[in-house]
């Protein structure tokens, strides 16, 4: 099996590659790593190196490069097809499909506004106008697939999908600035939090020294303050 | 076989509505359609009826729900493995995955400075700041996949595949405010323009009779100007 290497930024801040680091370490393969500090002045240059789209997260595998957070899941779920990290049900893959995709691309408000700060706690930051309605939609989605969908574990769809992968670094948000959650979000925040790789990824951003002025909310208001 | 039926918006603006729309249309299945007119008093409320995202496209099969088009187009690709919607090598495969996933999320200023707007023709407008330079990685994007991967045909990967899906609105803004081709990429959007499913959108969007300022470029700009 040819090796794999994956692309990322800072752990920190980078939510999207927080997302298939994810999927990579809960299906238990072997992968290298290379983190690139964002924001630097070398750092567009550098990942044009090892992609033409130029954004975190990359991941190599022997020739072949994918990039797009959604794209790599989705390339290591084909890849890896006994890992089932897409539900075999029809209704639950759809439904996997259609969430990734939505938090793919949509939830501006809320991933502009609070940004991902694993090691901050800032409870009542961020929750800018618009906000409130993307956590409503995203604690829609939780307690629709945990309430249909998830009893065989305490994933989305019972056991580790890409879902949840697409979700981990918002449940890392809803923690640092305090969101407040219904039981059953708060139970699945809780149980992602409690995965070994989530306590591990948490640990290495603590131990990161750069600090993002754009992605520290209590720097970024003064900022625009200032403006 | 359940029905398939699809819920769309405007087909002179709703560049995500014509992405699955065109998947199924060039797979020659049966397919009721939807159109539920965008930015009216009444739109969000009927799309919720649809799905909880409340955005177009949406896709019934049978009791089965699918929204975000990517997703749709995924989930077609997998229920007709047969239409070989991505390409099987997994290196193109693999940028297929990457392209479909980085034209679901990015370009931002090219959507938005140039939306979709099939009957009409506004050369030279649109050109605000960074929209070159989206317009400049689409057309690196085409030409990746027509010069390595594109030799059995004239689509991106030779065949249709949900690349060409997911980038045919974009062949239609550049033709609606006459952006400039290097001669792949402007042969390429010769052969999505050639489509007979994508002049039978255009036929229909010319036949709608409601205008929406929000994406007519010259209201825009006089818009803006007043504000």
């Amino acid at each position: 099996m040819s090796t794999f290497t994956l692309v990322i930024g800072n752990k920190n801040y980078s939510s999207w590659s927080l997302r298939p680091w994810l999927v990579l370490k809960q299906i238990g393969i072997n992968f290298s790593e290379i983190r690139i500090p964002l924001y630097t002045a070398t750092a567009r240059q550098e990942l044009l190196r090892h992609s033409p789209a130029g954004k975190v997260p990359i991941l190599h595998h022997g020739d072949i490069t994918v990039w797009e957070s959604l794209a790599i899941c989705e390339y290591v779920a084909e890849y890896f097809p006994d890992a089932y990290l897409l539900p075999q049900e029809p209704s639950a893959r759809a439904l996997a499909h259609s969430i990734s995709a939505e938090m793919h691309a949509s939830f501006y408000k809320l991933r502009y506004s609070m940004p991902m700060n694993c090691r901050a706690r800032l409870p009542g930051l961020g929750m800018q106008p618009g906000v409130q309605e993307d956590i409503d939609r995203i604690l829609d989605i939780w307690n629709n697939c945990r309430n249909n969908f998830g009893s065989s574990g305490d994933m989305l769809f019972g056991n580790f999908t890409i879902p949840d992968a697409m979700f981990a670094p918002v449940v890392l948000r809803f923690m640092t600035y305090g969101v407040k959650l219904d039981s059953t979000s708060q139970a699945y925040a809780e149980a992602i939090l409690a995965l070994p790789a989530i306590q591990e990824w948490i640990a290495a951003a603590q131990d990161e020294s750069e600090t993002i002025p754009e992605f520290e909310l209590s720097s970024k208001y003064s900022l625009t303050q200032s403006d």
